[in-house]
């Protein structure tokens, strides 16, 4: 949730406990323990592995894929803060099989299945995925220009600039390795191991109802909410359009909390999509995030800035002046939760992993505190295991499959970035399998994917071993892209899997599907990152409506594999070892005090994004949790059933606004007004000089 | 409603055909038909008269009458549109004697009868009537030289500043004599004619419905909602503050339809007060507004201003430029459809009465259309008449108080305004109270309190008879303001009247009760005037937050009787005739065409007001209906309950946010931050200019 990298399809999820049951598809969680959901569909016959893969499932992908990446690329430029999509991705992807089959009746109506809808889910999640793990908010734009003369340092003439060519053939390379890598694991993890997945399985189960008569109906509504909530959305961020002419105009800059909050980046700016995203995530990541906004913006910078001249010299601010603290100990903060959680997640692995052998037991230990298994359940899983089964993939497939592309990629990746010599490039496709077994089972167990950290792993190893004078930084950045795209895309589609085994989706249909989705992101992302790209002079920049702020920190990252700690300000190193310790400490704290306590207690990775681009988007989190907490105290039942659908609604609706937004930048047509946000003394001055 | 003047307790009652049930106390309306209200109360003991007149009553009242007179002042001042504020006053004032009761628990506890809430309500009115007819937005603003001095014509010099000591004077010489002059006409209007005075007996039902346990019930949740809605409206006003530290700052400046709208005073400008009056205006008000601010604004103002130079000399716009053509055009509909109306309502008057005394029957036959008598409104209606006529007031008093306060006022009122002779005011006094009875006879049957017009009838007379040179403008002005008082009072105390019939209360409780009000009103309305004068400097200048549209009217048309035609600019006397006709015609229409129809025709005197000050608050008010139809359409029984809560709630929160703002305005405490609005290219200067 709170780091771009460290939790994308376990986003929110990644922090189980705090996961309420809005996350779960709100009143349909509970349902399997209750009676067999395989009996109510008894007499559904599930459709074939070709019959699943419809061409209107493809064409309502493409769709949902293309709106999606524009949301999830904006979302990315702006705080790096992606949450889960699912619901609306599911929701949609219902809504528009539904509108597609009353327009087209004539062609001959196929029922819509669950196992169709599974199929659209796992193309749309695969396909917006690259927009995430292709790093256009991290690492690949960290490699631009634009991004590397903002840090002022030695590496800044290290950079190499987006363009669609190479953005595309990279991504081809790289993306389906991960996909490859995942068929061998799938029965192991799926069904022998039955870990638990739980982003998945909530996906699932909303689903599995929405193809119940009662669940259509639910559907419905929460559709025509949604729907709502979208119009609502994209209205308010066309009519806010309007008012941005320029730079520091519009509801972007809006003092609404007074102009000296503002200066310290403290103010509420109006945007549907973060108040959206605020009702989504659990309380404690908007609280965590507002916390860290006022420590940094309202605590640390104002003080650390009274010692300009002393620690650092006066001069216009950069990397070694106030900015560096900003960036790096926002970095140790990040690396700190990091090590903490990978540390944790790989002991469960290996722990389980071991126990797992030695009672030579196929039933994994983890999953045995559920209750003893029902009936109901045992029917349930006896036909999910037989669906699952009968469509293999063969191995044979995937291992030559990985080898053919590692040894394409190998071969090719260094023509890219001829700082990236062949042999580290070998080096990461041998060091992927096992790490991407890894996550998978992690984010099985956790529902957290270590995507990004794993991703950091690789800027520190290859950025050091190539060192300073020949290229380290974008070295360990590619080698950062290497890396991600393989081991997100392993969790990802480990998770989508489990969906596909909860609605009888058939193995091969998934496979296909996500192949498929990921060729559409392979394409969609790169062009739609373009448009913003071209759009946006200011992408990058730390007072932009786009700062992408990961992309600065990425980099950065990289510098510091590669110089090491030479570069940074006076005191700022103290400060990093403090705030990397203090997140190992209050990471090994919540998880010591239990459930209960842990729920007040600040996540560090949460606490770090504000401070490098400040709290505005914590105080918009914090509304949307405000109304999501006023709305459950006043009406429980109907806040569970239709927020998730109100906060999507919401952050789509803005999201798409983004494509016009950027078409309309495209073509040099800006804002006729600036609303500008004035002190009552400048605007006398500014009275007097326009009266003249 | 729509003229500041017309109608001011049949305010929006005054289109009788279009008011709906919401503005007869919602679901209360129909109750009467069905069983007898008396009989429910038939338990409950009606106090004494004396009984009825509580301490805590006037308490009560005090505070209201406070808080409503910044209300209705700051209505005065912005538009002149001033909504039934029943409604609100009868809740509050059921809500302060509930919280006093819990309160003061202690000093023992009189049961708060259904009279009491009567008694509350009327010395409310009496004292905020005060605020309409004391002309603080018309007349008695009018005579001062800032609305003088704006006009540039030779009656400039002609003018007598506000200050507290001649306007309280003033006021309690001519408020009395309203109160009197109605005492004999009682028993005829209400047990003789039995004329039916919607708004007192809508106000009657509520007060009656809130008695019952059912009606405490809905009455507690309406109060909830009103405060709610108060409390949004008072922040959201607090709000906004901050972003008005100057002239064209803030959001009452926002250009949210564009800015070559705005330039026309097109634009939303985020008025809770006005989408609140938009809830309780008829559909048919708020459409007729913004009718006419497109035809004035949109098509006639911008052609005529392509004249200049012909039609009028070059050089900043006043009475002898554009402004002369907003002006008296706006004039010319108002006194066209006020003419209209004068006949017409003073014809019906005539016949009725001839009908009455020809037919020596005592029963009004308008009012014989409705059913015939059911028992059990023979059962009220004997209770009621019985009540009535028991506590007496005589006529002897009323008759030699009258007597006594003219002859005072024909000493004293030449002192205060030197131009107007005593002969003048005698004139004026005599022939006041057949006026004074055809207005309560006329309001009786139509709930349209036509003072204002019968106030513009003296501007005439009077200013005519004084003649240029000896200030005639003044002593028009100042006979308005000795009319319309004796006028709109006579009118206002009869509504009243009936709504103690209805509640039984005492007559002479409720005679004491205005009287104590109608004092009350003359020492609060001038001081919150006052307050408005000093701490807003640009009051009354046409631009400012304040214009008070009417102030400069009511000038323009003692100017116009005073002067004759000679002061107009070229062909704005042929579009003032044509104006005129098209108001008479369209009413005239309106009349013919029937209910059913005339619904869809809009009414000129609502069309006259943006005629002058833009259509920014039609905008408000039309929103205002869109969100009430909506309402209705989603949830009619609800929308019925609470949109007179909700619109009150907004309406009362942002009026009574005007007391803390002039408080700050008076301690020259200025909003900290502008909220500019400036034209791209406009924003580009400024930037260059503010990074010199």
């Amino acid at each position: 949730m709170a780091d771009t990298g460290a939790r994308r399809r376990g986003d929110r999820a990644g922090y189980v406990d705090d996961v309420g049951s809005v996350d779960k598809g709100g009143p349909f969680a509970v349902e399997e323990e209750e009676e067999s959901v395989e009996k109510i569909f008894a007499a559904q016959e599930v459709p074939s592995w070709k019959g699943q893969l419809t061409f209107r499932a493809f064409a309502v992908s493409l769709m949902l894929s293309i709106a999606f990446t524009f949301i999830v690329m904006k979302l990315n430029l702006t705080t790096g803060i992606i949450p889960s999509l699912n619901v609306a991705a599911g929701l949609l992807g219902f809504f528009l099989i539904k509108t597609w089959t009353a327009v087209f009746a004539k062609l001959g109506i196929f029922p819509f299945t669950r196992q169709e809808n599974t199929v659209i889910q796992t193309c749309v999640v695969a396909a917006s995925g690259i927009a995430f793990s292709g790093g256009f908010g991290s690492y690949l734009f960290g490699m631009s220009e634009r991004v590397a003369s903002q840090s002022n340092t030695s590496d800044a003439k290290d950079f190499k600039n987006p363009s669609l060519s190479w953005m595309i053939g990279f991504l081809f390379l790289v993306s389906f390795v991960g996909l490859l890598s995942v068929v061998p694991l799938r029965k192991i993890m799926i069904v022998d191991f039955k870990l638990t997945y739980p982003s998945g399985t909530a996906t699932a189960y909303l689903i599995n109802s929405f193809h119940t008569p009662q669940g259509a109906k639910l559907a419905k509504k929460q559709v025509r909410v949604l729907g709502k909530y979208f119009s609502f959305s994209f209205l308010w961020a066309f009519f806010k359009w309007f008012f941005a002419a320029s730079d520091g105009c519009g509801f972007e800059n809006f003092p609404s909390l007074g102009l000296q909050a503002f200066a310290n980046r403290f103010y509420f700016d109006f945007s549907a999509t973060y108040v959206g995203v605020g009702m989504i995530c659990p309380y404690i990541i908007n609280v965590s995030v507002l916390v860290g906004g006022i420590l940094s913006w309202g605590v640390m910078w104002p003080l650390i800035g009274k010692k300009k001249g002393i620690w650092y010299p006066d001069g216009s601010d950069d990397m070694h002046r106030l900015q560096g603290y900003k960036v790096f100990i926002s970095i140790a903060m990040i690396l700190g939760d990091g090590l903490y959680n990978f540390i944790k997640v790989l002991s469960i692995t290996i722990l389980a992993l071991y126990k797992q052998i030695r009672s030579k037991d196929n039933v994994l230990p983890v999953a045995s505190d559920a209750s003893p298994e029902s009936a109901a359940q045992n029917f349930d899983d006896q036909r999910r295991t037989h669906v699952f089964l009968k469509d293999q993939i063969p191995t044979w497939f995937a291992i030559s499959g990985y080898v053919a592309i590692a040894a394409v990629s190998t071969g090719t990746l260094p023509q890219i970035f001829p700082q990236l010599k062949w042999y580290y490039v070998l080096v990461v496709y041998v060091m992927a399998p096992p790490l991407a077994f890894c996550n998978a089972y992690g984010c099985g167990l956790t529902d957290w994917s270590l995507a990004s950290t794993y991703g950091k792993l690789a800027i520190f190893i290859v950025g050091a071993w190539a060192g300073q004078g020949h290229g380290g930084v974008l070295a360990g950045l590619a080698a950062c892209g290497v890396m991600m795209n393989i081991v997100s895309t392993a969790s990802d589609l480990t998770q989508d899997f489990k969906t596909g085994y909860l609605t009888l989706a058939s193995p091969r249909a998934m496979f296909v599907s996500q192949a498929i989705g990921t060729a559409m992101g392979c394409v969609i992302s790169p062009c739609v990152f373009w448009v913003f790209y071209n759009a946006f002079d200011n992408l990058g920049s730390q007072d932009s409506e786009y700062p992408a702020p990961y992309a600065a920190l990425y980099r950065s990252i990289a510098r510091l594999g590669v110089e090491g700690f030479s570069s940074l300000p006076s005191h700022c190193l103290t400060l990093c070892y403090i705030f990397f310790a203090a997140a190992i400490v209050i990471n090994g704290i919540r998880d010591l005090v239990g459930k209960k306590w842990a729920r007040f207690i600040p996540i560090p990775m949460a606490m770090a994004i504000p401070f490098y681009i400040g709290s505005y988007f914590a105080i918009d989190m914090c509304v949307g949790s405000l109304i999501l907490f006023v709305w459950t105290k006043t009406n429980k039942a109907k806040a569970e059933a239709f927020a998730p659908a109100v906060a999507s609604g919401m952050i789509c609706g803005e999201g798409i606004w983004s494509l016009p937004s950027s078409v309309l930048a495209l073509a040099k047509i800006s804002p006729p007004i600036c609303m500008k946000f004035l002190s009552s003394a400048v605007n006398q001055k500014v009275d007097t000089f326009l009266a003249r």
